[in-house]
């Protein structure tokens, strides 16, 4: 009786294990490393089991750096040997669960954590694609940086293309500039307007949002990433594609963002693919008012249990 | 003179009369039956009257409970005795109304009037037809509720393959599955997927209004009903349906509902119909914070004036 | 190399000239004159020169009256003397600037004023073309107003079809109707709808943009106006356009308004066009809450640089 009822809510194909990243170095704000425990305290393992998907907490990762070269210490990215560290710890734990055939749920912490996500991902499913909800596109080098963040690197640093800079030599299975599509840019810097004119990754900004209308742009996301086919798709969510008013609890914040049915949409149509992760990054909960707080923790329950139940009207609000 | 501004200005082929219905027992939150009071107070008649629309004020029904049969009060459908009555003496005010070629607009009161109003208005027009705007379908069954709250089973209640629940012996006149039509829907119990599979009612998700936009929404309800062909149209407007950020004032809040925009649309669409009567219902003017409050009235204020002037522009904002 | 890094950012052809119109007399709410001191201190000109934007500040025009005959004071048109006399001084400082072939940005100050910016700009360019954005249509007569405030009467003043009042004969240079274009508009009086239905102007309301998305507005606006054909185009830009969830800080807000998403796609696709102007009027900022005001100004802010670059993904938003 009980697999009957999990075979409704659940879409995804794989039972879900969540980690929890409580990892802020790739970027220079306090606070985006409470999101793992916050998100938790927000009641989403609860909002799961009412849904009677199977999820198992696999709990935190350690972040704990741990012995590196010299050259990498002296890297225009800053903080190489923790980020290093903590996304290579992160990427044993999702080879580890990819071998099982889960779904690894990744709770940041920063962006720079996709880089452990992805290379763990990537070292089990050869031909993983991308979708990476974003404002930002990620896409600076440790040079062209003026910041030095990795957070604002790990898309760059993801690609087959691009060599694994000095203390991530660990860093070694990559994805091809054609299976990564960008949904809610709509702030780059100059800097990555040079890579980004350089690749192949399909960028979809928000006038393309306004232009084409987000089932549209889901309609060739599928088509360019050739999901129908069934090649294993991850989901990199940075919660600062959605609009401040959505989304308030984010440390780099640009208005004109995605509105929550616009990520909802999103979430339904790649439940509908062969889905194998997905991270969510950037929350930061001790930014915003009390309310704007609880909005957003509410989002994030919501937006995660889309992907897994593949239907938004399937989620309880009111009881 | 003054009739060629008022044939300017309704847009509906019927003068207007408000009938209040400060009624709650359909849900469990105090504050829903002070609805139609506060929609009189934040000015709703005066708007009408700058627009030069004719409207008479009914005043309130009655909603005291009378006589019933014991197996009533044994219902699982909660306060039946109290669900019955007011419904009863609703539908027959709209009844007397409906004879005198009136557009019976409805203030609520919780959601459970609708088997009042719509009795009524079938009562009158047998081939009604209903456009039913909520985050919620109402579908569930005195016996699949898991609150009994009868709010949540006015729609399937009024449905013609339906049996009258006891009690309700004089909910006679119902409403063919194929002549409903759902809008903004968000939020699905279990024990209401399974009802809403086995009807023919047509159901536009907020994924469906995302897909779509709300103007092929609108041109598909309206052929779906064949309104063209002067069926008299009624429209259940549960103010739920709007995103909470427009209508924070009610009960059963989900978020990524529709904008003020799009319930103006519908309105301004539905004024092109043969319009017979509109529930507006579930406005709680308790709950939010005072600036929710007047937002909450001046959005009932505008679609109401919007659904009757038939034009948004024609409602004036600042004088 | 700073020549080549220009030509990258500015998309308008000419370089931008910033005047302030420090005026409120076309209204009745104080607060408005300070529009172009509160956008300066809101670091316009910093985020403009951060793009390499060429700009000069040519200051405030003078808006002090001065001597008008007798029969302009008796006028229905508010304040005659003092609105015809800033307009003027505004006209004759956009016709120098215009002479030298530079973008005139000009900072209200009510929306009386582009009885000032479209003259001048008319002056130099005979075929201008403007593009109204607006809550309203601004098309009362000084006969057909209710209030008398010139706000609300100078796109029927700048039309070609229409007799300067009296006091205001330096106005001359019209807009054919077919030269005018709406976006935006959703309140519309009893006396502009007399004047609407005899123009032809060609008017986008809210729900037009409901309908037809901002896409296929901004398509259509472009078709009309022949902009491909290199025409000069004026954008007179009404902040209270926007929704008020965006834009608190104006005296007469709609509800139902544009999203700063719209906002801004109409400001890329008006950048691909030959600009030659923009008014940004009806700001003021002794209205809303402190956290309204910065976000009016941010608004403003991205909305002027978005229209100078023609892409919003190059505003910087987070350093
Ligand atoms: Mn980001
Ligand atoms: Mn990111
Ligand atoms: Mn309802
Ligand atoms: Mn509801
Ligand atoms: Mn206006
Ligand atoms: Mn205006």
């Amino acid at each position: 009786m009980a697999t009957a009822v999990v075979r409704r809510c659940l879409s995804v194909a794989r039972p879900v294990s969540l980690i929890g990243v409580p990892f802020r170095k790739g970027q220079k704000r306090n606070g985006v490393e409470l999101g793992p425990c916050a998100i938790r305290k927000g009641g989403l393992l609860e909002t799961l089991r009412r849904l009677n998907i199977p999820v198992v907490d696999e709990g935190d990762i350690s972040i704990d750096p741990f012995g590196f070269p010299a050259d990498c210490a002296a890297s225009p990215l800053k903080n190489a040997p923790e980020v290093s560290s903590a996304c290579y710890q992160l990427s044993e734990k999702v080879i580890t669960l990819a071998k099982d055939d889960r779904f690894s749920l990744i709770l940041g912490g920063d962006h720079s954590l996709s880089l452990g996500s992805i290379n763990g991902l990537v070292y089990n499913w050869k031909d993983l694609r991308v979708v990476w909800v974003d404002a930002h596109v990620d896409l600076n080098s440790p040079e062209s940086s003026t910041t030095g963040n990795a957070h604002g690197m790990s898309a760059l640093l993801n690609l087959k293309t691009q060599k694994s800079p000095p203390g991530f030599e660990w860093l070694e299975t990559k994805v091809p500039e054609e299976n990564l599509v960008y949904i809610g840019i709509r702030e780059i810097d100059p800097g990555e307007w040079m890579n980004i004119q350089s690749t192949r990754v399909k960028v979809f900004t928000m006038r393309d949002v306004d232009k084409l209308g987000i089932s549209k742009v889901m309609e060739i996301t599928k088509d360019h990433l050739k999901t129908d086919a069934g090649h294993p798709v991850h989901v990199s969510f940075d919660v600062d594609s959605f609009d401040p008013s959505v989304m308030a609890c984010t440390g780099t914040k640009v208005p004109g963002g995605l509105t929550l049915r616009e990520g909802l949409f999103i979430a339904e149509t790649l439940a509908k693919t062969n889905l194998v992760g997905m991270d969510v990054v950037e929350f930061n909960p001790q930014l915003g008012s009390e309310e704007e707080q609880r909005r957003a923790l509410q989002t994030i329950n919501t937006l995660i249990a889309t992907i897994l139940t593949g239907n938004r009207t399937k989620i309880p609000f009111n009881c």
